[in-house]
Parts: structure tokens; C-alpha cells; sequence
């Protein structure tokens, strides 16, 4: 954390001092930027990155007459860790959640198949695939956390509870200055009841769920599997002689069904999902009357001949599973992409819906609005042209189908009958292991890989770094910080702020010579006409605005003199000219193998890594590849102003 | 975290449900259990820690008009984030502060003794110490998060501002209900000055500072060195080519004396320590009038040939060192301890005031309140016999007295000339360097040690555990917790909650087995008379409420069958008697050597650890001595009424 660059403040730092905009109306404004309309993980998420930018002005609306309570989504993978890490409340969330740390699979026992018996346990998450676990907290404690990321933020942003959209028009022929998405809003609140807010927006987010009003106000439809297998679900407070109660469990019985077990935060909450019977088609599991004694009924007899007593009930749902998405993310025509700018926008369960057996949906849902939310601040900033927005439906589009593949796949499994004598075609629990275990990268999700853009190379010098994969997320590291031998990870550096980052690795010259290519690249980054530092920092920013480089060498930190750091190693910044000590790191070399050992650096020749605000990796690149760098930088940032 | 025991609760966990009691006076009330004067880190922890228990009544004033902002003491060492841990901010603090890593000294350039030069470097904590950095943090933020802590408690604890005690009186013949300590507060707030409460309190603690009130009106007195070194301190944001900047640095010139340079939070922030010249006998520091100019001017020509360009003053002050501390810490002359017990106690500063140099103010302060506080809690509530409190001057006294012949030599060694042709009686800056290292252990707060006492043993079984010294702090080391195999801190289990902990580490036998002691242990416990569980546990409460039993096997966790486990070690709790899966630890066998290894426990007999509330180990026992057991809570806790 860096703070009192611009002279000391007292108090939490984690508090932005308020900016000079107006106070905070009452009303939804009649203008603004982006209008988020949704109050769940992905409007959350989107509300909280475009926080960070007082400059533009953010609405978000919710329907719902305030935060979320209980409920709903629970499961947080290790990749979104890494992104509450850079939102700044990970450790809270570590210190709050549950973390899943092993899974085991229960079947029916071979001796004897009315009863179950344990057939695995696996680790959930491979060692070494994330610094961060993977955890289950219930959803609303996430809101609760971007809420206050939003309420510290210079702008002190708070949702606009009481809601409803009621319509939505794109002019067709804006001016580039224009608010062209006019939307009307009805009040629900009590004694505004039936007043319409008009607002227009130059960018409109549609977050609203799965029976999104933004979607449909677009003509947009969710496509895919007609929803024919139910489950229930219910967080509950109980009393088992399961032993296995405080792990994830998938228990699959002979004939009672299966049931999926998720313990939850605060050591005595358990998640429990029943299976239901298969819902004929057209039929809605609505129409069941199902009750949560049903629910609690049948996860005994599954469970038996274990005992489970259940105490309350915190909450409880049935649902459909149904695998669906739309063909686009934003208000372009597929046929149209060429021609027109996106305005409009959606994002999770309002374009892709999917069953929660894989606990991926509020994940993907805040991964598709944290890829959103540097694109529309780089243009609403003038960083960027808004030709850039039209990669968010590109991206996120082709993750969400690969998601509902593997969904569909997975919940197939879940759900089918345990492989018998009586059900020669069932299947095999140590199959549903298998597949469990060969997905873990997916459901951890560190597999999402962009394919090659105008945002993300082709791989070309992919060798000088195999373990920073273009197109994935950035797999941090331990470091030893040079200027005081801190012991930090390399990716933490990469926080929620708009910003690119430029990791330099050092090859095998001193980085004191002037042979050293990192020096080289300094001295190009520092002067050179065609250096993407001078040309996309505007003038009177500090240097590391809007491409913050950092530089990583082979030698051990005490073997590094800082003093002789080439300068733009030790940017001057803020009003006082503050020298941040922060941009060069060394290996750790006491606790195993180093960071380029870890992520296969080519030792001889060094290479640079480009890494997006969101984390992924845009481009590999040898250090000397200047011209390279440059022109990667020219098709995404527009010359300073 | 453990929560929803009760009943699922919505919001964030670790902010408790209001009690019952009225809504908070805005006046100090007429009668309160516990009247804590100060606000300052001893006052802090002591409110923080009653805070826990809503039952008692607790008030905290303090003359200034609100909270501090800034300046003041900055060290915080491993042994404080320890407690800090205990409260449950440390992660928060880590965040946060600056990181001390390593620690350089720099001395006259040998080949030319007008520049200085970098003579050595080390590491500033030693491997293993603690699981917890030596970090730097501005006191006021320690401030903000145990105001946390007691704002977010069931009573909603909050200081009263703007008070000034004016007198204090001790009944000498009190009942054991009544509140003996009458005393009179000014208030000083607009539109109340001059208004007087009155209040009667059963106990009241000094933390009012080195010129501590309640001291004086005790007829106290520090008692010690005269102060004759004065040194200056200010905390600057400065441009600088010094490259130790961001180190904690001692720097030793040839003839301009010493700086102590302390990098601060948030990347920019430093403090530095100038040594000013020597006093004269019965000189105040203040009739020098010394300005903040000279002090920068003196660290330039100390950091020579270095540049040192302020650009900001945050803060600073001159002040002497003086090492000083009182007879005692309450308010019974050491003549009377068997005859009287004590009503007044006074704590931090207030009893014992020596240089900041070695950092230990602050912390020697909490712990000394962090001491204090479950025995006022433990005699409030009926648990124990006011007698316990007679320990607290006993046991803080002496670990006072260390610290201040430490910080004497420190403080000399510090301020003392170096060695040179001119000067062969000064000292070696490589003898300062070696006495550095010689007291790290002191100097991160792990080497307090209470002599033996009704509180803590005397080593008869010392050799069961090595490494749980009695009368030291309990030293943590990372464990698998069995029923959902989460690697955890097995020390985190001791929260600031005023409970007692019983960890049982088994030996050779199986944990499942009729002659495992472990399991033996349980029986007894469980249903013995003699057991200390059933005479101190009230009925109603829950079995762990005031000695909470942990065990640790030495068998991985996939090895060790949850079924399989004494019901003692999964007991029900709460209304719903819900059962508590977080009482059974087993080996980390991943990261090196296990817990039974770094804590050298005799893994054939196994041991009982006994550790105190805050965190001390009380005394060290063979499984097996179930009377001894017994023997130690019955002198320490009442029966059961």
C-alpha cells in the first residue's frame, strides 16, 4: 500500500479523501457516464473498479430495496481471490470464508449399497496454482466488501436501491460527446412510489441477472439447453455424524440420488444441494410444491445411514439447471461488429446462465465485469478509442460458452445414476473423481485464456517466459523488494487501478553495465520518441499513470546496489517529487525454487511481460523488442493529449 | 472465525449483536466496574479486552478532545502482532505497515571518516521467531483498530473525550461488591467545561502516560536515571539519494553524532531520530529550543555526503531519555501485598518510561494491559478470587525493570561517540552491530519470561516441550486442522477472549485406542469430578467457555478418522448443541519439519500445555497428570457457583 505521497493525511488510508465533486444527490442524475443496473457481483464489481476513477460518473441501480442479506452464490475461486487482492480485501475474505482444502466422494458401499462409503479425497486446489485459496463465503458478504471499496472511493459511490428499469433507447446516430442510451427508472421507494428518473449515459450495463430487463430491452436472448434436471439447495445449521460434514462432499447413493455438500463460513453453516427428480420438459420445478422439509428428507436418506438433524434453516431454493448464453454481450449484431460501437452492455447471469454445481457463476460473473471496467474507463478518459469496448463481448463471450461446455459436462455427471448392476449405464463415481481432479485448473479459474487480439499477442516469444501464458492470468510469484527486502508477490503489484503494468526480467548481464538490456530499455522508456511511457502519459502525470514498469533481476537483494538502479527505476513523483522506492525486485532464493525458476524465464536473455489492468497477460516480449513494445502500446492507448 | 452458533445472523461477523444494556450515557455513569484513564495504546488494549464481556461495565476517558492522529510511537514488534492477532486485526496491520526486514548500520568511511559508509547488515528478525513481521505503524492507527474492536463489541465501548481526573480516593475498608474508587472527572468539552462527575468504580487503571494523574494521586513515583542524552524525532516526507532510505538504518558519523532512521508506512513516510547533544544536569530538553530546522540540518550533516531535501514535516519533537520506573504497578505498597488486595493500577508509561529507541514502548505497554485484562475480567465475572490481581504489578513490574537495563545499554551504545584515534574510548559501531543481533529475541517481544508463580509453573516437565517454555509466550507453529484440513496457526486458537487453553499433544499410542492418554484426558475431563472443565464451567455454558481443550495428534489428517474421535473433543454448543469441529489439529507434514519437531515435544509421552489467556505459557504437563491439572485451576478459578 502507498499512501501520503502528496503529503501526510491522517487515519485509514483505505479511505480516498472525498474529491470536489457535488454532494451525492438524492436522484438518480439526469446525465451521467455509465449507468450499472444491477446490484449483484458483476454490477458490484464493475461500481467498485469505476470507483477508482472520480473523474467519471457512475451510477449504479438496483431494483431490490437494498443489499443483499443471505443467499445465493457462495463459492470464490482462487482467480477471484487474486482479483479481491487487488481490490484490497482478500486477506478479509481469507480470514471470513471457508476454504475448500480438500474434496472427498462418497458412493454407495460396494459390501453394502443402501449405505455410502468413502471412495477419495483429493486435494482441491493443485499446489502452487494460486498464492490464494479457494474459499465459499456467502455472496452477500462479498457485496458487503465492494460496497465499502465503493463508499471509501473519492466519490463515496452508493447503489440507487428502489429501481426499476422500465425502458431503454440507443439514439442510433450519436455524437462522440453524446449520452445516447436514454433510460427511465420507476421508484419504488416508499412515498416516491411511481416517480420515473430519465437518465442518459454514454454506457449502460446491464448486471440484472437472469431474467435481465437490459437484456430483453436489447432483444437479446439467452440460448442452450432447455432446463430439465432440479436441484434444491439450502444453508443450514444441523447436527450429522457425517464425519465428513466440513469438506466439500459430493455423496452419490445407490438409489436415493446424489447430494453435494459445501461448508460454509463461521465453522457450523453447511450448504447442502439435493438432487431432485428430472422435470418433464416444459415443466417448471415451481410447479413441485417443494417444500425444504422435501429437501431435508432426502438429503438424510441419501445421507443414511449417517444422521443429520437440521436446526434452521437460513435459507433454501430450488432451481432449474439449464446451460444458456446469448450471442452477444453488448447491443452490436454480430453482422455489425464492423461498423458499430457497443453502448449497451450485459454481464454475467443477464448473458450466460449455468447450474452452480461447479461454483462458477458469481466467479465468471465478476471476471466478466473486472475485463468491462478498465475498457470503459480507458475510454470515458480519453486513454483509449471505444473501438476497444467491442473486445469485452469478444472475450468474455468465447469464456462463458467454454464454461457452460464444461458445466453441462459436469452437472451431467453429478447428476447421473451411480453405475450398478441394476444401471449398467450409470456412471462411475471414480469417474466423477477424474474429471473433478482434471478440471481443477478450470474451476480454480487460472485456465480462462484470452485468444490472440489486439489485446493479447500470439505467443510468439512465449518461450523467454512459459509460465506467464499470453492470454492468462498473470501467475504471481515470490519477490524480495530490493529497496527495503521486503518479501512481497510480484503479481500484488497489479491492483485494480486502470494501469498497466511492465514486468522487465533481467537476463544475465550485470544490471549495473551498460550492456544490461534492462538499462537499455530504461533509457528508451525515459527519452526515446517512440517510448510508450512519454507517449500515452500526459503531461503532468507521474510516470507511471497509465504504464507502470517494474523490473525483476536475477540477483539476490543484497547483492544489488539500489544506488546504482538506472533512474527511471526510481520514478519522481507527486507534488513533492517523492522518490518511490517500489518498481525493482529481486528473487527470492530462500524458500525454494525462484520466480524464475517457478514461471521458466529464460535465464540468458531476460524477457518483458505486458499485463493488462485485469490482470491477464497481453504479450510476451524479448527486452530488446522496443519497436514491439511501442507498437503494442499503439493500438490500445491513444497518444497523450 | 467461528459464528451463526446461535443462529444464522446476516452482516459482517465480527460486529456483535448490541446486548440488551441501555443505550450508552452520555455522561460517565455514577458507578462502573472498570474506569480506564487514558487513551492511549495501554488504555486501548485494556478497553478492547473488556470489551469481550458485555456483563461488565466499562468506561474509558481521556483528557484530549478525540482521537490521535498522528505522531508518537511507531514500533510494533512480533510479539504485539501476535496480540494484535489475538484481537483480530493483525492482517490488517500487515497490510498496512511498513515491513522491517532487515536492519543496516553505517559508520565513518574508514578510508575517509567525514563520509559514512555501510558497515553491516542483518536480518532483523531470525527465521521461525514468529510467524508475525516486525512492522511500523503510526500509534494512531494502532488506536483506530482497537476503537474498532470496541465499537464493534456487544456494549459498543466508546471512549469519553475531553475528561480530566481530578482527584481519586481508595475506601480502605470496602465490601467485596462495593465500588471502593472514587473519582472526579473535569470535563473540558464546549458548553460542559467545568462540570465534575463523580465516579465509583470497583477498578480503576492508570494508562494517563509518564506524567500519569493517577500515579501522582497514588503517591507514585518513577524512579531512575536522571535524563541527560536528548535526542529529536520527526517524521518527514524527503528527497533523498541515501539508498537505505526505505531500511531501518543506524547511522553513526565521526563527529556528528547518530541517526536512528525508521521507514514508515505507505512508501514515502520516514522517521528520523537525531542525536542531540548531552544535557546538562537538571537541563529540560525544551530550554534548548530546538526547532525542527535544526534537526534536519544535523541529519544532513550525519547523512553526508548524502543529500537530504525535506519536503514535508508530519511531525516532531525533542524529548530526553530517561529510564525510570515505579515500586509498583497498583496501588498496595510492596509491604502490604499479603494484607491488601488492589483497587488501582496503573500501566504503559504511566509506571515506566525509558527511550524509544529500542522500540519497546508501545508494546511493553499493551502487553502490560493485555496482562491485566482477563484477570479484572476473570475477578469481575466470578471466575477468580481478587487475589489474582495482586499478580499483575508482580509479573509487569519485573519484565519493566528488564527492558529498562536493556534500554539503558541500548540507549548508551546508541549516543556514544565512535571509536576513533580521537576518540579511543567510544564505541565500535561493530559492538553495536553484535548487540543487535545478541537481543533480537528481546527486542521482538519474545523473550518475556514470568517467574514462577501461582500462574505459572516451574519447569518440572519443561522436557515434554522444549519449545512451550513455561512463562514464555506460547509459540505458534502451523498445524492441519483434522475435520476439514485447513492449515492453520495452532497459537491462533488463543483470542483475546479471556479463556484459558488446554492443548493435549498425543504420543506414541493410537488416538483411537482405550490406552490413548489423550483419550484417557478426555474421560477425565468429560466426567471426573476432579476435572477442571466440570468444577470452573458454569451450567448452561458451553464446555470450552472458560478452559477451552485443543488436541494435536502426531498422524496426518488423512490417517486419523473424524468418527473416531472422543466426543470431549467435538462438543456441542450453543441452543442448537451444535457440534464444534475446530478442536482437533494434526502435523503439517508438507512444509519441513512438524510441529512436534520445531516445538521439541516428546513424541512418545506426548504433553498438556496449559497456556493463559493472554497467550503465556502457564505450565507444561505430562498427559497423564490429570491432579496436577486439577491442582493448577483450582488455585487459579473458583468452583463453579
Amino acid at each position: 500500500m502507498q499512501f501520503h505521497l502528496n503529503g501526510f493525511k491522517a487515519g485509514d488510508p483505505a479511505i480516498s479523501e472525498r474529491t470536489g465533486s457535488p454532494a451525492r444527490s438524492e436522484n438518480v442524475p439526469e446525465e451521467v457516464d455509465v449507468l450499472i443496473v444491477g446490484c449483484g457481483p458483476a454490477g458490484l464489481t464493475l461500481a467498485a473498479q469505476l470507483a477508482a476513477f472520480p473523474e467519471i460518473q457512475t451510477r449504479i441501480v438496483e431494483q431490490k430495496p437494498g443489499p443483499l442479506k443471505l443467499g445465493q452464490a457462495d463459492g470464490i475461486a482462487c482467480r477471484t481471490m487474486e482479483m479481491f487482492n487487488a481490490f484490497g480485501f482478500a486477506e478479509r475474505v481469507e480470514r471470513e470464508a471457508y476454504w475448500v482444502n480438500e474434496t472427498v466422494f462418497w458412493k454407495p458401499d460396494p459390501e453394502e449399497p443402501s449405505r455410502i462409503a468413502r471412495s477419495g479425497r483429493v486435494q482441491d486446489v493443485e499446489d502452487g496454482l494460486s498464492e490464494f485459496p479457494h474459499v465459499i463465503l456467502n455472496q452477500a458478504r462479498v457485496h458487503d466488501h465492494f460496497l465499502g471499496i465503493m463508499k471509501n472511493a473519492p466519490n463515496r459511490l452508493e447503489p440507487d436501491y428502489h429501481r426499476k428499469l422500465t425502458s431503454l433507447e440507443i439514439d442510433p446516430a450519436p455524437s462522440a460527446e453524446d449520452h445516447p442510451v436514454t433510460v427511465r427508472l420507476e421508484r419504488t421507494d416508499p412515498g416516491h412510489e411511481g416517480e420515473v428518473e430519465t437518465v442518459r449515459a454514454r454506457y449502460v450495463v446491464g448486471c440484472d441477472g437472469a431474467r435481465s430487463v437490459v437484456r430483453k430491452l436489447l432483444g437479446g436472448e439467452l440460448k442452450g439447453d432447455s432446463a430439465n434436471q432440479a436441484w434444491g439447495v439450502m444453508d443450514v445449521l444441523a447436527v450429522t455424524d457425517f464425519p465428513d460434514i466440513r469438506y466439500k462432499a459430493l455423496v452419490q447413493s445407490a438409489a436415493e440420488g446424489s447430494i453435494l455438500i459445501i461448508p460454509r463460513e463461521g465453522g457450523y453453516l453447511v450448504r447442502i444441494y439435493v438432487e431432485l427428480d428430472k422435470l418433464k420438459p416444459d415443466e417448471r420445478v415451481a410447479n413441485r410444491n417443494i417444500t425444504v422439509g422435501y429437501l431435508i428428507e432426502a438429503a438424510r436418506r441419501i445421507l443414511a445411514p449417517h444422521t443429520l438433524e437440521v436446526k434452521e434453516v437460513a435459507w433454501w431454493s430450488v432451481y432449474e439447471i439449464g446451460q444458456r448464453i446469448c450471442d452477444a454481450f453488448d447491443d452490436v449484431p454480430q453482422d455489425q461488429v464492423r461498423e458499430r460501437l457497443p453502448r449497451v452492455f450485459i454481464a454475467g447471469d443477464a448473458c450466460h446462465t449455468h447450474s452452480p454445481k461447479a461454483g462458477q457463476g458469481m466467479n465468471v460473473s465478476m471476471q466478466d465485469t473486472f475485463n468491462l471496467g478498465w475498457k470503459l474507463a480507458h475510454v470515458l478518459t480519453g486513454r483509449s478509442g471505444p473501438d476497444l469496448l467491442s473486445t469485452y463481448s469478444a472475450e468474455r463471450r468465447a469464456i462463458a460458452q467454454t464454461l457452460i461446455d464444461f458445466d453441462r459436462d459436469w452437472a451431467r455427471l453429478v447428476s447421473a445414476p451411480v453405475k450398478s448392476e441394476q444401471n449398467p449405464d450409470g456412471v462411475d463415481p471414480a469417474d466423477v473423481q477424474k474429471y473433478f481432479v482434471q478440471h481443477g485448473r478450470y474451476t480454480a479459474g487460472t485456465a480462462t485464456l484470452y485468444q490472440p487480439s489486439v489485446l493479447t499477442g500470439d505467443g510468439t516469444h512465449q518461450h523467454l517466459a512459459r509460465g506467464f501464458v499470453t492470454g492468462m492470468r498473470f501467475h504471481s510469484a515470490p519477490v524480495i523488494r530490493l529497496a527495503d527486502a521486503k518479501p512481497v508477490h510480484l503479481g500484488h503489484v497489479v491492483e485494480a487501478d486502470g494501469r498497466w503494468r511492465i514486468f522487465a526480467f533481467g537476463g544475465h548481464t550485470d544490471p549495473g553495465g551498460t550492456d544490461c538490456a534492462v538499462r537499455q530499455l530504461c533509457d528508451f522508456l525515459q527519452s526515446d520518441p517512440a517510448s510508450p511511457v512519454l507517449r500515452h502519459t500526459r503531461t503532468g502525470e507521474d510516470p507511471d499513470s497509465i504504464l507502470d514498469v517494474r523490473a525483476v533481476f536475477q540477483q539476490g537483494h543484497r547483492d544489488l546496489a539500489l544506488e546504482k538502479m538506472h533512474a527511471f527505476l526510481l520514478p519522481e513523483k507527486g507534488g513533492y517529487g517523492l522518490k518511490d522506492y517500489e518498481k525493482v525486485f529481486c528473487p527470492d532464493l530462500k524458500d525454494g525454487p525462484d520466480i524464475f525458476d517457478l514461471r521458466g524465464i529464460d535465464r540468458n536473455a531476460g524477457c518483458l511481460v505486458i499485463v493488462r489492468p485485469d490482470q491477464y497477460v497481453a504479450e510476451v516480449l524479448p527486452l530488446e523488442a522496443h519497436a514491439a513494445l511501442s507498437a503494442f502500446f499503439d493500438r490500445v492507448l491513444l497518444h497523450r493529449n
